[in-house]
This record gives structure tokens, C-alpha cells and sequence, in this order.
């Protein structure tokens, strides 16, 4: 082999080597496994719902000014996002990505539903209660909705 | 000063250095920006509605067996959440994190919101036919929820 093709061919394989690499890095990228999806899922679905519970939380305790109708859609986007996150949690799921959800949920599933439930039921009731823009009557219903974020977190979440 | 204290402080010195910057590092993410947290909020939105939308796309395109009930609440999710995206795109929010939406979204708001809208008709049009459980309508109307989504991605979404 004289030195051009010498040349073309280790030019040829390092080109083989990258297309390869490239290759099975996009196809590992589309196959995300099912409990990858799930994780990536769930998460995203929670920090969503922490969009909109955050500038809540901030009007409640006087951090922000109370804007009724900016609390109103707030408490609306939260009451309609509660019913998601569960989707993110089918069996097999406790592993896969990077992870706070303790083990727990798949061997407790009925309690950490009747959780998820709950806090659904109170998002639920803030929303109606936030229709009518009285903080006398919204705080202790943003508590109770609070208090279901804790206690499932208490229970289920690493951290 | 003697070897002891010199190390005595030298190691406080690490010490502080390595509590500053954990506090910063912290107090950096609790204060994300509100454009960083806009292109977060985006982005988490239509990775859920991609969750649901796959595999609607495989069963129409018969790389999955048909489960109506399993399609009909997909379709559903996709219905509610194609609401959500636009709260991502306030103001000054084409920069502040990694993100593919291009700059002509603030300049041209009101075509982006009016594919926004058409997305979300068309999303909900499924949501309705998907109860029905025929694939013969459902196919067809799929088909237009796919293209609402394409018709905004051709104009303000990076590759």
C-alpha cells in the first residue's frame, strides 16, 4: 500500500468510526427508555405545577402584591396540572434516571395514589376558592394544598 | 505562628471557601431568572405532550396495537396541556437557557399565538373524536393535530 492509500484508508475508517458513533448516539437518544420517559415525565410535570404554585406563594405570605386574577389562573393551571404527574410513575420506574422518588411508592402505590388524590382534591377546591379573590378565604386553602405537597413529599421524595 | 495554627488556618480557609460557595451555588439556583425559568416551563410542557403524543403516532401509524381507551386518554392529556405552553414565552424570554425558539416568536406574537390556538383546537377536535374509538376518524384528525405542530415549529423552532 503506497502512502496515499495508506492515508485513505485510516481517513475512511476514522470517518466509519464517527458516522457509527453518531449513529448510535441518535438512536440512543430516540430509544429513551420507558422508565427514562417516565422520570423525565413526572418531573417536568411537578416543576410545571412549581411555575404556578410559586408566585402563589409569594402573594399569600405579602412577598408580592396580591393580583386576584393572576392568583385565579395560578391556582387554575395547578388544579388542572395535579392530575398529571401520577401518569409518571408506572412500575419499574423507581430507576432509570436520576431520581428523588423513594422506593416506597411502588411497594406503598394505593397510599402514595390516595396522596396524589388529595392533593388533586385541595388544588381543586383553590381554584374555586381563588374565583372569588378573597385572601381571607384563599389562605387556608393554599395551606391545605401545601400541606398535601408535604406530605406526600414527606413520605415519597428523597430531600 | 506555629504548624499547627498555620494548618488550623489554612483549613478554615477551605472550609469557608467551601461553605461560600455551596451557599452561592444554592441561593444561584433558588434565584434561577424568570427568563431561565420561562424556557424551563416551555420546555417541560411539550416534553408531556410528546409523552402523549408518541404513542397515538405509533398506533395510527400501526407500530402499536390500537387500545382506544389508551388513545382516547392520551388524546385527552394532549388537549389540557397544549394550553399551557404559551405562559412559557413571556417577553425576553428568547434568551436566559438552552433553548431552540426562535427570536421571531416576540416579534410576530400574534401568529404565534393564533398556531398556538390552532393547536389547541385541533388537540381538543381529537380529544372528542378519540371518544368515539374509530380509527377511520380518528386518523384524519390526528393528522391535522400533527400539522398544527409542524406549522409552528416551521416558522419558530430551531431545527
Amino acid at each position: 500500500m503506497n502512502l496515499f492509500k495508506k492515508t485513505l484508508a485510516i481517513a475512511i475508517a476514522v470517518a466509519s468510526v464517527a458516522v457509527v458513533s453518531s449513529v448510535m448516539a441518535e438512536e440512543e437518544h430516540e430509544k429513551a427508555s420507558p422508565e427514562k420517559m417516565a422520570i423525565e415525565y413526572r418531573q417536568a410535570a411537578f416543576s410545571m405545577i412549581k411555575f404556578h404554585f410559586a408566585p402563589m406563594g409569594a402573594m399569600v405570605k405579602g412577598k408580592m402584591d396580591f393580583n386576584k386574577d393572576e392568583f385565579a389562573k395560578n391556582a387554575e393551571a395547578v388544579a388542572a396540572l395535579s392530575k398529571f404527574p401520577i401518569h409518571g410513575f408506572p412500575e419499574g420506574s423507581d430507576k432509570g434516571a436520576d431520581t428523588e422518588a423513594k422506593a416506597e411508592i411502588w411497594t406503598k402505590m394505593d397510599d402514595f395514589k390516595k396522596k396524589m388524590e388529595t392533593f388533586q382534591v385541595e388544588a381543586t377546591s383553590l381554584a374555586e376558592v381563588a374565583k372569588g379573590g378573597d385572601m381571607a378565604a384563599i389562605k387556608p386553602q393554599f395551606g391545605k394544598v401545601g400541606e398535601s405537597c408535604k406530605a406526600c413529599h414527606e413520605d415519597y421524595k428523597e430531600n
